[in-house]
């Protein structure tokens, strides 16, 4: 069991890409050797926490701090992995901020996996995946969680609903849904996904496929207009109510 | 009745401080004006959605237009006021920008004031609250909103509580309930407050007496921790569903 000051002090934590044990030896990144001895000032002997995506929580140990380069060793397990529900959060990117604020409110209020999308009146036709899955795994260090969600590439919302896996239900938030659609009290439980509107909203092509889907349940998130990054984290606070682990 | 497409190419919405009715001239501020004529390239006789938070949404027309001054007609009334339920948001100010996000959000979702408070664990001495204040306005402008939430005068909130008003229930979320707390489905209607916690949480003084108060229901936000701006928006979702005018 760790002393209740070093749980106390590792405040700092970090995802790293390599499988975490006991006793295992975690080389560092430049970019995480920098911030961990140049910003946060660590030494050999401090505490820091880590994480893999698929073990939990590490408390592992400063053993080698230079400028651009480092090692941790892994003590021990502080928390077991807490996966997400099967949720998907796809949207349509926005301005920089706000895209940026989407990823990570979707780390935060835990989806799964996190789906770019371009619609007929998205205006974005590329993002950087790369900055954006950062914004997931900062998300994931800051929140405390043990799991990052992936970020996908940017496709075409025909091309996503082309290869719509069997089985996946699809929470549609649609602004000209205001003050109508379903409840999700009674909807089945099992594999997600949310999926929020451009700003311009949906086409009439769009939303007459979507509506037509035997998969989709439309919902109303109140009887004001939302922002599409407002809207993506009250739909997620809904489902994650009402279907999700907030139980 | 006004025709359609003056209706549609009125997408730019302006809250104004004067009572507005039919025929009404609505003098412009500089700023407004600036907004209108220098940046939207308004002319006379083009349309703006106008409202004063008291008598819905209004059709006007441009009818003088100078370089920081100019005056609108109101038309016809395009909308009835849809006021929020009674609701204040209460939280302790963070970073600047999610400051600002938190105050966009309450106005989009629906609070009908928004109470900034100083914590134990409150970094921030201060606020500009004029400046907090013109983010709703524009958070109602963008988002079709016909009412403007008033931002309060940061206070203490121990004063906060010392003077709360009989009869109105306390949402209480805290990071320590993480995975814990009550539904709110059985709570009583009418007038309520969020109490969202600082990034720090709250101090074990003010959570002693929180959980005392006899009006206050905590309330769990999931099995992960919220950073305070994800919380505010995840907790008027939360309350929208259950008791506010989402139903």
């Amino acid at each position: 069991m760790a002393p209740m000051n070093d749980l106390r002090s590792a405040r700092i934590r970090l995802y790293v890409e390599q499988p975490l044990g006991e006793g295992q030896t975690v080389p560092l990144t430049g970019d995480q050797a920098h911030y961990l001895f140049a910003v946060m000032r660590l030494v050999p002997g401090d505490p820091v926490l880590v994480f893999d995506g698929k073990s939990g929580e590490w408390l592992a140990d400063v053993v080698e701090a230079k400028k651009r380069a480092g090692v941790l060793v892994c003590r021990e397990n502080t928390r077991p992995l807490q996966l997400p529900p099967d949720l998907w959060l796809c949207f349509a990117p926005i301005k920089k901020t706000r895209t940026d604020f989407i990823v990570e409110k979707a780390a935060e209020l835990g989806a799964a996996r996190i789906c770019p999308v371009q619609t007929e009146f998205t205006n974005s036709e590329r993002i950087r995946r790369d900055r954006l899955q950062a914004h997931a795994v900062e998300a994931a260090e800051q929140c405390g969680g043990t799991y990052v969600p992936e970020v996908a590439d940017l496709q075409k919302l025909s091309d996503l609903l082309d290869a719509w896996p069997e089985g996946r239900h699809l929470m549609f938030c649609d602004e000209a849904l205001v003050g109508a659609g379903q409840a999700l009290g009674e909807a089945p439980k099992g594999p997600w996904a949310i999926l929020i509107g451009p700003e311009g909203g949906f086409s009439e092509t769009e939303r007459a496929r979507l509506r037509a889907l035997p998969f989709a349940h439309p919902v109303s998130l109140g009887p004001r207009v939302l922002r599409a990054d407002t809207a993506a984290v009250a739909a997620l606070t809904v489902w994650q109510q009402a279907l999700g682990d907030w139980g």
